[in-house]
């Protein structure tokens, strides 16, 4: 949480965060600044006090909506220091930042480095800066071991209740697909129609999930799937929007829409076969279903989340797929990790996978996906169930959106013959 | 242009191009790979060879869509670097980008590093990759000046068509706009209603706006304005959405879509007064008007883009009003550049604030806003006008999407008593 960014700066024995960029769209200072319309900004906090923001003159009104102290950058003569760096921007630049740095009471130590952001010119400027200030070592952190990432891990109950509020506007938008689907035209060879007479494609639906989530105000910044047949068996293929809609193929639908400016995300998956299923896909359908059901009931309070990691792996192999438990990097069969955290990262701690730490647990307040999968490209098959789940304070596992997970969708004006 | 990259390599003794971070809401990767669902990516570049593009396995078909070299990070046994590093995450990268390096090729020279990407983990990996690498030194870029801005400054004709397709959609939303307004009932006390009884408000319309463009297919990744009175005397405040729309009162209307997936940008401005304008507000729209239209005139082939700044400078101060010329950083009159190239960013080459170069110029190709205006937040006004033009190979100066510049839009239902 916040409240935890003392602490943690002071384990890792930093002395300073700088974290540069904009408001919006960029984890590190939406969770300081709350969003808005400020760009290219810079937050320095200093361990022990109140960070500072940054920012350009036009955007004082956006930065002062923060709440937190705000300086503008016209109280820097940055024309002097250009023509003192004889025209060199990195440097006039780096001689700016040495000047703000000082301003905040810090001449040396140790300072951490954060946001997303054009790197070349941060890059190029760092290193005038390290020059400038041989006293300061600047830090680069992991993005999964950062103080940052380890502050948002675990959330308080308004950031859970907005990823909640998210959480309905998902499921507001999968229904609506649902009921578009379902109440579709069926054409003789099994093809989705619309009212007008022509196939309905995957571009068509593409289409009409942005809008959907756009008029509930939220956005989609990271994309979404919506894919059918072999591109459902490749976990991250977004969907070929010319395909045609058919029954009895698999489709993975995975959506992870955020507030709008870059806020809190939901992260979301169903699998569903229109009209009918092949005993094939029903059958591997159902043993996703089973694992997912049975972790539900095994998560528990400070286990280590990759423990659940191992316990998906070992059933999948036990029903003979392939996993990442005895396979190296496989294309079929169980191929991902078990879930990842979900906040203003939509991947952020915990993480599931077998390398990461003990310390990646579900702990007190840690919001979290779990998304088992099984995937065959080449039979034209691809299956995920994903939920975002909350671990109360209280220990229990809450499941922050409510949805069907029936796979085969009866279509209304189709009948199987 | 990208055909002009290995010159601008050469010309700044850079050896290779690293770029790192998604495809998507990412312009340096965007440039080479036309976006997709790839994240997490890296492309190197050497000179005089064809661009390799890194990624995960799960999104091998998103990346093999770009048309690149594809080389899997699995490939690589970072599950073995990850243990010969005793776990450190970003020595084990680190080690993993030398053998990406070293298998394209690169054992000394210059890197340019690039990409909008998680700042902290980079930094962090190239402090250990110089010095795994000593013959090899990475290199930041100024972002103005960078080889990728300077390849984007020019565009080809496939470039302009799809920013002028923007066009298209940025002016059928603000179409749209301006018919809910004008078609709106009017309140005893001047107040726009909603068909429903209730005032509309300045939320209300960021509403609509967001749902129009995203009907159309496009996004808006950096935002928009739509702000009345004082807000709109801020260049960069968004309009606050609980402001009501009264008759009288400036409105700044800046809208900046993108294609969607972090894809070419249009940027265009108008003001309004609804029913009326104060007879001050039509005196300073008229001058803005008149720099705007002078501007247009004179607009000439490589001529240096500052020369307008200047020329708009000028002119604004024979009327009295304060500027960048004589005045730092002022709060009122013209506080702003006149414009700045649009294509992948919504700001990039050419710039044409006083203090870059002659460089930047309006040569064959560049795609600029003409943007100037004035502000008086404290008279609760704000004017621009802004307009994206593309300078043709034939030296013609072209606007790419038309729209009427009126400033008082006539109320359907209600009028001047």
């Amino acid at each position: 949480m916040r409240s935890d960014i003392d602490a943690l700066m002071q384990t890792k024995n930093i002395d300073a965060l700088m974290i540069f960029g904009n408001a919006e769209h960029n984890p590190p200072m939406y969770y300081f600044t709350g969003g808005g319309h400020v760009s290219h900004a810079t937050l320095i906090k200093k361990r022990g006090s109140e960070p500072v923001l940054f920012h350009g003159d036009m955007e004082r009104d956006e930065a002062t909506k923060s709440g937190l102290k705000c300086v503008s950058y016209s109280q820097y003569d940055y024309g002097a220091m250009l023509k003192e760096a004889n025209n060199d921007l990195l440097l006039a630049s780096a001689v700016r930042y040495q000047s703000m740095l000082k301003d905040v009471g810090i001449a040396s130590g140790r300072v951490g480095v954060y946001g997303t952001y054009d790197i070349s010119a941060i890059f190029g400027v760092l290193t005038h800066l390290q020059k400038l200030m041989p006293k300061v070592e600047f830090i680069g952190e992991p993005r999964e071991d950062s103080i940052l990432m380890r502050a948002m891990e675990t959330k308080d109950e308004f950031e859970v209740a907005r990823i909640r509020k998210m959480g309905q506007v998902t499921t507001t938008v999968v229904g609506k697909v649902r009921d578009l689907l379902v109440s579709s035209n069926v054409r003789d060879d099994e093809v989705l129609m619309k009212e007008d007479g022509t196939p309905l494609t995957v571009g068509d639906v593409h289409s009409k999930i942005r809008l959907w989530v756009s008029e509930l105000g939220a956005e989609l910044p990271s994309g979404f799937i919506f894919a059918q047949g072999r591109d459902a068996g490749v976990p991250h293929s977004g969907g070929n929007p010319s395909d045609l809609l058919k029954l009895g193929q698999t489709i993975v639908f995975d959506i992870y829409p955020a507030e709008a400016g870059g806020g809190y995300y939901y992260d979301f998956t169903r699998t569903w076969s229109l009209g009918y299923a092949t005993p094939e896909a029903q059958q591997v359908f159902d043993q996703v279903k089973e694992i997912y059901d049975t972790l539900m009931d095994n998560f528990d309070l400070n286990t280590p989340f990759k423990h659940y990691q191992n316990m998906t792996c070992e059933y999948f192999e036990s029903k003979g797929h392939k996993t990442l438990l005895n396979t190296r990097s496989p294309v079929e069969g169980y191929v991902h990790s078990l879930g990842h955290g979900v906040g203003l990262n939509i991947h952020e701690r915990p993480f599931s996978g077998a390398t990461v730490g003990d310390d990646q647990r579900l702990k007190s307040g840690v919001v979290i996906t779990s998304e088992p999968g099984l995937y065959y490209p080449e039979k034209g098959m691809g299956f995920r169930i994903e939920d975002t789940l909350w671990v109360r304070p209280d220990g229990g596992i809450e499941k922050l959106a409510e949805f069907s997970y029936d796979f085969v969708l009866p279509m209304k004006k189709w009948k199987k013959t």
